[in-house]
């Protein structure tokens, strides 16, 4: 069976935006114009759209149109970040430290990431909140896909705007295994904490628009004083 | 401004539901008849209709119907639980020992849940998978919702299940928080394993139906063979 007629849409919308004509934050065709200019029905083009919607690849606006999503620092920067303070507010993490080199991909990380590269970039960041340590990230992303990120000087507080602005790569999703570990006397240092300290250590693999895996990632959470929120349905 | 007329819908199904008038796994009446009964549009049928299955009261099978959903001890015991094992499979926990008092509810306890109770049921349980020791459990709900649950004898491995088939109160949504410890003394003995290892402790509050608190679990995982898995979309 070939594919679906609506993702003949789909795949035509994420193409224009990963190619740059459709622009992260302006508006869509509408359905109708779309599905003349595809030669699709306009209810394969209305399908296309809720899937787009679904994904969050685009975002409708009663009444004013459908618009290709915007990853803005500060929606970015929470899309995919789950900590929750002791009132259960979303933490705004500080960047207090960070590092980058290029260097051989390890065999796993090879295996995972998108075109198997033989070098990548990795990202060491420390990131606090209202003040005290929070946490310690780790990036890990193919070289070829972003080239030139070492020489870029100071990276954003949220990376994925980075990516979208600098290098058209539009995250979309990210799956994450959380483990209980507890810090390595290096990183206990690093974040002021007794050794032994407990910590969440989430290991995340980030998709693109095109479902590529595009980032590793490893972060450890202090969290005496914030939490890591799930949403059960 | 008065409530939507499509929640008249949602909230008679769900009253009808509750008082076992709509029993889990059974058929609902056709959008078309229960419009007509209530008065209201095909279109306000069909709109609570998509309510209830994006909140899984209902799930819609094509060409055959609206089904109240059912809560097997399969599908209710993986529903609410996110551990995977290296595979990246779903894990099928075994229930290993458990325990139930009838006590006072402690302050917090009286604050979060349904009717603020005076009294509580006390649930203790040791999970394994595939013979290893993997997680306590403790679960904590008002004695007036579950009467007699102590006098049952041994509970089922997925409480859910209990729950709606012999009192009627059906689980839909839970929120975690997640955070770092390491065992304490007690549990490390109870677990089997070395003092001070880490686990990721899980504090939940689950809701029915009626969006009541009638359950806090704190779940303490052991993730050395397994992880906490989280889709970020």
């Amino acid at each position: 069976m070939s594919e679906p007629l609506y993702m003949k849409v789909f795949n035509t919308v994420v193409q224009r935006i990963v190619e740059g004509s459709y622009v992260p934050g302006s508006m869509l065709p509408s359905e109708f114009d779309l599905a003349g200019e595809l030669e699709v029905s306009q209810g394969t083009a209305r399908k296309a759209f809720i899937e787009l919607e679904q994904m969050g690849i685009v975002q409708r606006r009663q009444g004013k149109g459908t618009f290709v999503t915007l990853r803005t620092p500060e929606n970015s920067l929470f899309h995919f970040f789950r900590l929750r303070d002791q009132d259960g507010q979303q933490v705004a993490p500080e960047l207090k430290q960070e590092s980058i080199v290029l260097r051989n991909a390890l065999k796993d990380e090879k295996a995972a990431l998108f075109d198997t590269p033989d070098k990548v970039y990795e990202i060491n960041r420390l990131r606090s909140f209202k003040g005290a340590p929070l946490c310690h990230e780790r990036s890990v992303v193919p070289a070829n896909l972003f080239p030139g990120l070492k020489d870029r000087g100071d990276l954003p507080n949220a990376l994925y705007v980075l990516f979208q602005h600098a290098y058209s790569c539009i995250i979309i999703s990210a799956q994450e295994h959380l483990v209980a570990e507890t810090l390595s006397d290096d990183l206990a240092q690093a974040l002021d904490q007794p050794k032994g300290t407990p910590v969440i250590v989430a290991r995340r693999q980030a998709r693109d628009l095109q479902d590529r895996v595009v980032e590793l990632r490893t972060s450890r959470y202090l969290t005496g004083a914030t939490s890591y929120f799930v949403d059960l349905k």
